[in-house]
């Protein structure tokens, strides 16, 4: 069933497969009237682009995205926006052998019980490259939240288990750095570890923190379609990621009520949380402060050691994938997370436009 | 905006406040012909009854399900199965000074900034008892699920830094004891630790895990639709919930790829995985092994103890929550995260439904 | 696959069927802060009610609603507004015989070959009875456009060949007379010739208009969400409906450019049509002047004369149905096109909030 | 808001402008394992192409298709299928005068109403190459209902008020002359009407037919999603349709139930009715018999006589289109009118995969 659009009001649509001929998201219900180049588009997208550094495939893309409607005299006209990537460097010869067996931790077996056959090339529509769509969507969504003055941001907040501290915090480094590690010293330490699995053969996993700044009170829906939860959809439809925080995250569960409750307290005529455990979600709703979320990465699957697996023949075998593979995929997936959280975040204020009397005089009458 | 609906095919409505007339859900798409009754429903509203031990709030509610429509001769005839069970015990007296101030780590202030007042009798919309209705719905989709041999089964893995014991794993134990835990001597402590919190003025956190058997493989859409994807979500929605893993979770982010793929091998002329760390679930698809997925629940908000917090009119204010509050929320939300999980297994099972020429003609030709 | 929602943020879930013990909706994503009471909404189900002409069957049902959520103090909470109607006055007696054949333009063969089998007491879920639930939610949709100063007004165009003419036209006198027509000397004449129909063991059709007033240009999405595309998928899915017109219809097709274009002219600083051929909707937008839509209605399918048809079992037979019909439909669907134009226009003036930059910022800075 | 998507499991996204880079459209949710290349596409969209006649813009538009995605060797992947066609021959300078003013019986007001500005180049979004998108959907859809025997024929019923005769059908006529009309008697008769209406410097509307053969019975869901509730809302957000039919269509309200009604007969052991007035649909599902419906166009509003409109600073003035313009639609609408009802039915059609336990057991068990 149609699964590739994601958003209620701000609606996107990827498609596209990492060996064929582009790859592409189609952005519906962007309001008109934003100024948007694909200037705006290309910043994002080099920061997934592969072969920045040695950490990532050595595949070379130029990723070079092209806008074909919905923007007329550099601004947004509230019709689709379409944008499109030409795939430029598939070496499919790469991936020939794939077609005859499962890679574990891949989705190769499943696409193929699934749909009865699969592009194997790449990982057709299962490749990290389906992100591209994504990430251009992404920008497209903190352009206009931007202009709202709500910031979001992400990072690499742990490689396998090397952690930032939040005393080094400097976002700039996290931007210049292979490791997307917002503290200099984590990241040297990351890129050794890094480094050492490679020398093994091997790949790691790791976390990206994402942080929205400025969003008013009053954001996401009760019940089914709450703040908290498109959140936790929108990250968890990334590839690789296989848990989800919001806030204090699993250490809630730990903690009394007496300590996990945030007290509200009075700044001049502002309502304020003196701390934020909840990370700026109460009931699915933004409560004013700071919304802080976390995903959580597996090691890439594709590592050169010899796997046990089976043929679709059904025999078993021993492989070793070939090609081109991050050792890790999270210092590229950063800015998938940080757009899927700003798709997610400009839905949800769109949908909460309609929520109240007065919004719809303010706009009317 | 309409936010009170959850699944594509499946697709259930919610509607109700904790002190309005009635709690329902409306279940549209239902497939015709399954055999129900209002018992079916009924045992599953009896397993998130309130008053049934004493870590329950001592609201006594029958919560007696009413089917409204959509059954005809024992039977679900494909058309909206309304269900409705009426609130018989409200004291809207306990909640009255509620409505002056802002309980923290409830939605009092969100629901006030996002819809410029609220219905503050026992929380309204944002009241535990809006479960009510996923749990019918989740009653439905469970027995719809168990006549293809598919099982969803939830209980409490934790209680604060109390675990369970997966070798002393006893489900008839957590369907009895008032825990929830399927592990008798795991619960014992666990009754301990709560009657400390409560003795404390204090209230609990904790962890549900749900697993899914004889899932078929193949199951959950690429991109968006990703089976975790919509697990994730279905589970954050539930109120309190602040995490949410499927498989090894945040712990895969610490593995290597070598320790953390599961390798495929025949088991007859069936192809399993030897281990089990991607929880059933390979990009975003069921692969034919266990679903596994947990949710963290923070510890319940309302506390007895004194609490900081601020009023409607703005004054920094101390106050003391009265009324009846379980202190842990997990034990009666294991039966909500099995609903809602069993709600998202059935509709993405349907949405499977067409995704090949060979399904479409077994059904047409 | 659930059927029985509309609108994408004013969304309304109906359920029900003739015979079962209840009827009614969920209104989902109803803004907060409209005063809304059980009054406004009977008045809209007292004008579709039965029993009130001899035009109409003959089964009494007090119709009475009853708002279980949704609604506190007096006003919208923006949570679902659930509305129920028992269903007192079934005889399902009337209908035991229906079981075992299939009734001629009704859907009982339909739903046994959809289904497998059918709840045959009334129609069940196809029964007119279903649409107490689009008036309960259409009552809430008129009351809010009259907040903004729309008003939706349907009345009976024509009866058999008998039309109206505007120059009599008199709203009270449709609400008056029992064909529900402006023109109390064409409704005189439908009534005598309704009166020989059901002499002759036979019913009527005819045609409903319905005109919205003081809707804003701009309303309505290009493309597939056009306003007339919604007004049509609204209107046809009220049974009985086999025709849809907006502006001069039908009529547009025999036109020449020349005479069916509208001239645009400036009336004092605002912008208006000198002529409205296009019913008020220009490339599926509303353009500021009156919306005119027409629904034509076939005769009732309920005949007391004898008819062929086909049993269950496969054998021609000739059968003679009993029981309470209206011999014309038409009068009481007036409040069912009113209620469905009024619920389309709505959700349509909502999905335009988001569309401007300039109303985002509006409510947002 | 996102108003570009069509369909809920075979779903349709369409982008693009009259003069911007492309047009193309999106498709999701299509089974997988169906044979498709560009040919297939191709021959769809050379049925809409301009230039073919005297009758049709003079524009030359190659309108080659590019498949992007979602085939591979040969067949659909499952996975969305994007496809694209370059605008070649824009020629803006025909529309610069446009931008000053709004012509009549086009959407350039009320674009301009809605979104602040417009992209006036060419009608912009609502330009008739809109309908490039829906096509290359609908060749898809054609081709996957062909597999299963069903098919879907339109053809051109009437020009102005020279109809076809029904005698006279003759479908390979209606695919080689220009007027899309069944009938060489009644096209050439159209063909001089349009020839005056050129001369004239006006314009012409028509009827298009569509119909559906061999759809099984059981298609189509109660209430809100009917089967010709869908088709018109598919039919009419086609530009220029201001009425829509079923079956006897409008016709139906002047009838008795005793003349409307389409009785059952038996068939050997197949239930058939003896008349169609219903036009294949009852309750708004399909009973087996063939479907028919029509759409009545107005006619073009671009006119190369003297028009009275307003300038965009609120002037009274007159206008004298230039340009290239079709002097009536309806020959190339009849692939459009197609295409739409291929989408629809087969979106409905895998909609009624999910209604009947016995369904899923076949595909699951």
């Amino acid at each position: 069933m149609a699964g590739s659009s994601f958003g209620n009001i701000f609606r996107i649509t990827t498609w596209g497969e990492s060996h064929g001929a582009a790859i592409g998201v189609v952005v519906d219900g962007c309001p008109a009237g934003l100024e948007l180049d694909e200037q705006d588009i290309q910043k994002f997208l080099d920061r997934r682009k592969p072969g920045s550094s040695r950490f990532t495939t050595q595949r070379k893309e130029a990723d070079c995205v092209e806008i074909l409607s919905g923007v007329f005299e550099g601004k947004t006209t509230g019709t689709p926006i379409s944008m499109l990537v030409r795939n430029t460097s598939q070496r499919s010869s790469d991936y020939s052998d794939i077609a005859s067996y499962y890679r574990p931790g891949h989705a190769d077996y499943t696409f193929d019980q699934k749909y009865g056959f699969r592009d194997y090339r790449g990982g057709g529509r299962s490749s990290g490259r389906e992100t591209i769509g994504r990430v251009a969507a992404g920008a497209v969504a903190s352009k206009l939240l931007s202009e709202l003055g709500i910031t979001v941001t992400a990072y690499t907040q742990a490689i396998g288990d090397i952690e930032i501290s939040m005393q080094h915090f400097d976002l700039e480094e996290a931007r210049a750095n292979p490791t997307g590690m917002p503290d200099k010293e984590a990241s040297a330490r990351a890129e050794s570890y890094l480094k050492k699995c490679m020398e093994n053969l091997d790949s790691a996993g790791g976390v990206i923190a994402c942080k929205v700044t400025n969003l008013p009170a009053g954001i996401g829906e009760p019940v089914f379609e709450k703040l908290d939860a498109n959140l936790a959809k929108a990250i968890m439809s990334i590839g690789a990621v296989k848990a989800f925080e919001i806030g204090d995250g699993a250490k809630a569960a730990l903690a009394n009520g007496s300590s996990n409750n945030d007290s509200f307290r009075m700044e001049g005529t502002r309502v304020i949380k003196t701390t934020n455990h909840a990370g700026g979600i109460l009931g699915g709703i933004s409560d004013g402060s700071e919304i802080m979320l976390k995903a959580y990465f597996k090691p890439t699957p594709s590592i050169f050691q010899e796997q046990e697996t089976v043929s679709k023949d059904g025999e078993n075998i021993s492989v070793q994938i070939k090609g081109r593979h991050d050792p890790i995929i999270v210092p590229r997936a950063v800015v998938v997370v940080e757009s899927m959280t700003a798709v997610t975040i400009l839905d949800m204020l769109l949908q909460n436009m309609c929520t109240r009397m007065d919004h719809i005089k303010k706009v009317y009458l």
